[in-house]
C-alpha cells in the first residue's frame, strides 16, 4: 500500500504542544509561533498553568477537544509516556522533537526507542521523529519549527532532510539566495515516517515541482527502489556518508545505516528522474533550476556575459558537461552587431562588457529567438561601486527573459558573481519573474545538463 | 635582470589623472576619491578648466610639478597621444584603463596598440593595461579603481587578475568573506606588465603572504617557468581556457594565448609553492588560510561539528582528499565527556549538537593539546532564529583557537554553512583572531591538503 495520506501533517486542523514552553529554550519559537497563529494550537506542560496567556493543560487528554496533530518536545525520559497519551486520546500524528535516543548509540536510549516503536506500531497514529524539528509547509504557514516566513519566498522546491539543525539551516540558505520553498521536512531518527513516505507524499504535492533530498542511508531498501521508479517529479539527491569513516559518523547521527554507497549509486543512476549530485549547493541550486525552468529541447548554451573571463569560465564548462555553446545565425549576430559598439567581442561568447545596459535586451531577444538556441546562460559581473550610486532596475530585463523563455521552451539563469549586495539586488529583481539567479556558473551548466539528460530520458 | 621596482605604481608620490571625469560615467569614483586623499592628484582634461573642485590642465604637460604615476582614462583614439605626452613629462608608471584595442580582435584597434607598444618601448616608463582597471594597495589606501575602503578588511592575500570588471568583483566578493587583502592587480591586455613582473612584485612584497594568480594566458612562457621557480610564498592559481572554446574565448577578451592547457598544467606541478584550484572560490578560500594560518605538520584532521550531518560530509571529503580523522587519545575523549551531556556522540567527529555553547571551550582545549591532531575543522551550523534572538558572542571562541594555533602549530579553519547573517555574525567575530571563515567544507578540506603538500615539500 502506497501511504501518502499524510496531510494532516501539513495542515493539522488543530494542535498540542506537549512541553511548551514560555521562555528562551528549545521550544519557545514554535510554541510562541503557533499560539499566535491562524492554527488552532493548545499548550501541554507538567505544571504550568498558562503558557504565553494561553491556559495550559497537563495532559493532552485533557484537552476538551479532538486534537490531529501533537508535537512532543519533553526531555527524553517522558517522550514515552507523552506517546501513550496522544495515542489514548486519538491524535492522527505525533511530531517528536526531542533528542537523546538511537542517535546516542548507548545501550539505554536504544531501549526507549524501541519502547516508543513498540508503542506506535500497534496504533494506526503516524510519527515524525525523534531528533528532528519536523516540518514547514511554505504556503500555508503551517511549522512545527522556526522559520521566519517574511523572508523566505513561496515556492515549488521541497526538501527532505533527516537533522533537524541541518532542515532549518537549509532553509535559512535558500532564502538567502531567493528561492522559493513548498515544503521543508526533518525526518530525525525515523521511528516510523521516512524519506519513502515522505517522496510519495511530494510526488502527489501539486505546489511541489522539484524535491531536493538530503539522505544519509535508508531502513528500507526495497521500498527506496520502488518509490524511486514512482517518481514523476525530479528528485536531487545528496546522499552523504561515501567513505567508510562517513558512513559511520552517519550511524551516530541519526541512527542511519549508510551502506554500501555504490548500492545507492547505481540504484540512482536506475531512475532518469533522481538526479544525484555532489554537495548541498549543487543540491539546491539544481532544484531551483528545475522548480522554475522548461526542460531544454537541445543540449546548445548561449552564454551573454559581462565578464570576458566569466565568459571563459562558463566555455570550460559547457565542454567538461558535453554540452555545446550554441552557434548564433548571421541574422542573429547581425541584429546583436547592430545595436552594440564596435569593439565589443561577440565570437563564441557575447561579452557585452560594459555596453550591458543599452545592448542587454535588442541581444536577448534576437538569442532567444534563434532556434540554434536551447539554454541561456546570463553572466552578471558588475562591481558593487557603481552599481549602488546608479541603481539601474533589471526587472525588464527579467520579465522579457521570462515571457521569450515561456514561449520557445528555453530555460535561462543568471548566474551572478560578486559582492552579497549585488546578489540580492540581481536575485530579488530576478525572483518575480521566475528566473532563478545562483552565483556559481559551475552549478548552472551542471543544471543545463541535468536537465537535458531528464528531458531526453523522460519523453 | 628581474624587474620588481614597481613601487611607484603601488605608492606614487603624484599622480595625473588623464580623461579625469566630474559626472557619472567610468573614470568618475577614481577621480572624485583620489583628488580627495591624501594622494598628490592633478586631472588632466582637453577642455574643462576644473574638475570637482581642483584646477584642470590641458595636457600632464602643463602639469608645474613632476609626475610618477598617470592614469589615462580617454576614449581609444586619443590614447597614443596622451601616451607620448606622458613619456615626453617623464612619467615613471602609466596605467591605461582605456578599453578597445587588441581584445576587440579587429585589425585598427590591434595596430593602435602596437603603436603605443612601440612608443613605451623606446622608453623607460612602465605600463600597465590597457583594457584594465589598475591596482589597489590597501594598506595604503592608494587604488586607481573603485575600492570602498571601510568595507574590505586589510590583510595579506594579493590578487592578480587580467580583466579589470574582474578583479573589483573580486575584491567585492572577498570582502564580504571577511578576507583581508593586501595588494589588487588587474593588467588587462598586458602591453607591457605582465604576470611575471608583479609576481616578481609580490614575492619581496612584505605585506603578502599569500598570491590569488587568474590567470588566461601568457605571452613570455620562458619568464613564467623561471618566475615560478623563485616564488617564496604560496601561489594560488586558476587557469582558465582549459577547453578549446574557453580558450577561444579568452583570445577575444584580452587577447591572450591561453595555449595548451596540459603544458601550463605540467608547470604548475613542477613547483610545490604554485597550487593550481578549480575555481573562483577554491582560489580565495585557500588563499585566506595560506595567508592566516600556520602550515601543518602532519595530516590528522580533528573535526568539531554542530551538525551531524556536516560531520559526516567533512569526513567524506577528507578521505576524498587522502588526509585521516585525527584518532583523539583516550585522555582527550576523557576531558570532553567530562563536560557534554552523556547523549552526545564523540565516536570519530565531535559532534557537540545543541551542547555547543557550554562545551566548545573545555572540547577545543583537549583537541588543541592533543598531539594526534595536526589540523582542526570547526564547523558552525546554527539556524538564524535562536542565534538573533541570543546573540552570543563568539569571540572567545576564536581568541582561544588562535592561540593555541599558534602554539601547537596547527592550522584552525571554521566552515559556517546557513544563513548570510549567520556567516557574518561569525566571520567578523573571527576576523580579529584571524581565523578563516569559509563557506564550503569542501574547499575546507582542500585547504588542509594543499597545506599539508606544501609543508611535505618545502622543509
Amino acid at each position: 500500500m502506497i501511504m501518502t495520506d499524510l496531510d494532516f501533517f501539513f495542515n493539522p486542523k488543530s494542535i498540542a504542544i506537549i512541553g511548551a514552553s514560555d521562555s528562551m529554550r528549545f521550544g519557545y519559537t514554535t510554541t510562541k509561533y503557533l499560539l499566535n497563529s491562524k492554527f488552532r494550537t493548545f499548550p501541554v506542560h507538567i505544571y504550568k498553568k498558562e503558557i504565553l496567556g494561553h491556559p495550559a493543560f497537563k495532559s493532552i487528554k485533557d484537552i476538551p477537544e479532538e486534537i490531529e496533530l501533537a508535537i512532543i518536545m519533553v526531555s527524553n525520559k517522558y517522550v514515552l509516556q507523552a506517546v501513550q497519551e496522544c495515542i489514548d486520546k486519538g491524535v492522527k500524528g505525533i511530531i517528536i522533537e526531542s533528542a537523546g535516543f538511537a542517535e546516542t548509540r548507548k545501550e539505554k536510549f536504544i531501549k526507549i526507542q524501541a519502547e516508543i516503536a513498540d508503542l506506535i506500531n500497534s496504533s494506526p497514529v503516524r510519527v515524525i521523529g525523534p531528533n528532528c524539528v519536523g516540518l514547514t509547509n511554505f504556503h500555508n504557514e503551517f511549522s512545527s519549527s522556526d522559520i521566519d516566513f517574511k523572508n523566505v519566498p513561496k515556492g515549488s522546491i521541497s526538501i527532505i532532510a533527516q537533522s533537524g539543525v541541518l532542515g532549518n539551516v537549509f532553509v535559512d540558505w535558500g532564502a538567502g539566495q531567493n528561492m522559493g520553498f513548498s515544503k521543508a521536512i526533518t525526518l530525525g531518527n525515523k521511528i516510523d515516517v521516512d524519506e519513502i513516505d515522505m517522496l510519495d507524499f511530494l510526488n502527489d504535492d501539486e505546489d511541489t515541482k522539484a524535491i531536493a533530498l538530503y539522505l544519509e542511508g535508508t531502513k528500507r531498501g526495497e521500498e527506496l527502489k520502488s518509490v524511486l521508479k514512482r517518481m514523476k517529479k525530479p528528485v536531487i539527491v545528496l546522499k552523504n556518508g561515501r567513505s567508510e569513516i562517513g558512513s559511520n559518523a552517519a550511524l551516530s547521527h541519526t541512527a542511519s545505516v549508510a551502506g554500501n554507497d555504490k548500492i545507492y549509486d547505481a540504484l540512482f543512476k536506475q531512475h532518469p528522474r533522481i538526479l544525484r549530485v555532489d554537495n548541498f549547493y549543487e543540491m539546491f541550486d539544481i532544484a531551483h533550476v528545475f522548480s522554475s525552468q522548461p526542460l531544454p529541447k537541445g543540449k546548445n548554451i548561449a552564454v551573454i556575459t559581462g565578464s570576458g573571463s566569466l565568459g571563459i569560465l562558463a566555455c570550460d564548462n559547457i565542454v567538461k558537461q558535453g554540452l555545446s555553446l550554441a552557434q548564433l545565425s548571421d541574422n542573429t549576430l547581425n541584429k546583436i552587431k547592430a545595436v552594440i559598439p564596435d569593439w565589443v567581442s561577440i565570437k563564441g561568447t557575447i561579452d557585452l562588457g560594459p555596453s550591458m545596459l543599452t545592448s542587454f535586451l535588442p541581444s536577448l531577444e534576437a538569442i532567444m529567438r534563434d532556434p540554434n538556441v536551447h539554454c541561456l546562460l546570463f553572466i552578471f559581473c558588475v562591481p558593487k561601486g557603481p552599481l549602488q550610486q546608479m541603481k539601474p532596475t533589471f526587472a525588464p530585463y527579467f520579465k522579457i527573459m521570462n515571457e521569450l523563455s515561456k514561449k520557445y521552451k528555453i530555460p535561462c539563469i543568471c548566474a551572478c558573481f560578486g559582492s552579497r549586495w549585488v546578489f540580492d539586488f540581481v536575485s530579488e529583481a530576478a525572483l518575480k519573474f521566475n528566473i532563478p539567479v545562483i552565483d556559481r556558473i559551475e552549478n548552472a551548466i551542471k543544471a543545463f545538463r541535468m536537465m537535458y539528460d531528464y528531458a531526453s530520458q523522460i519523453v
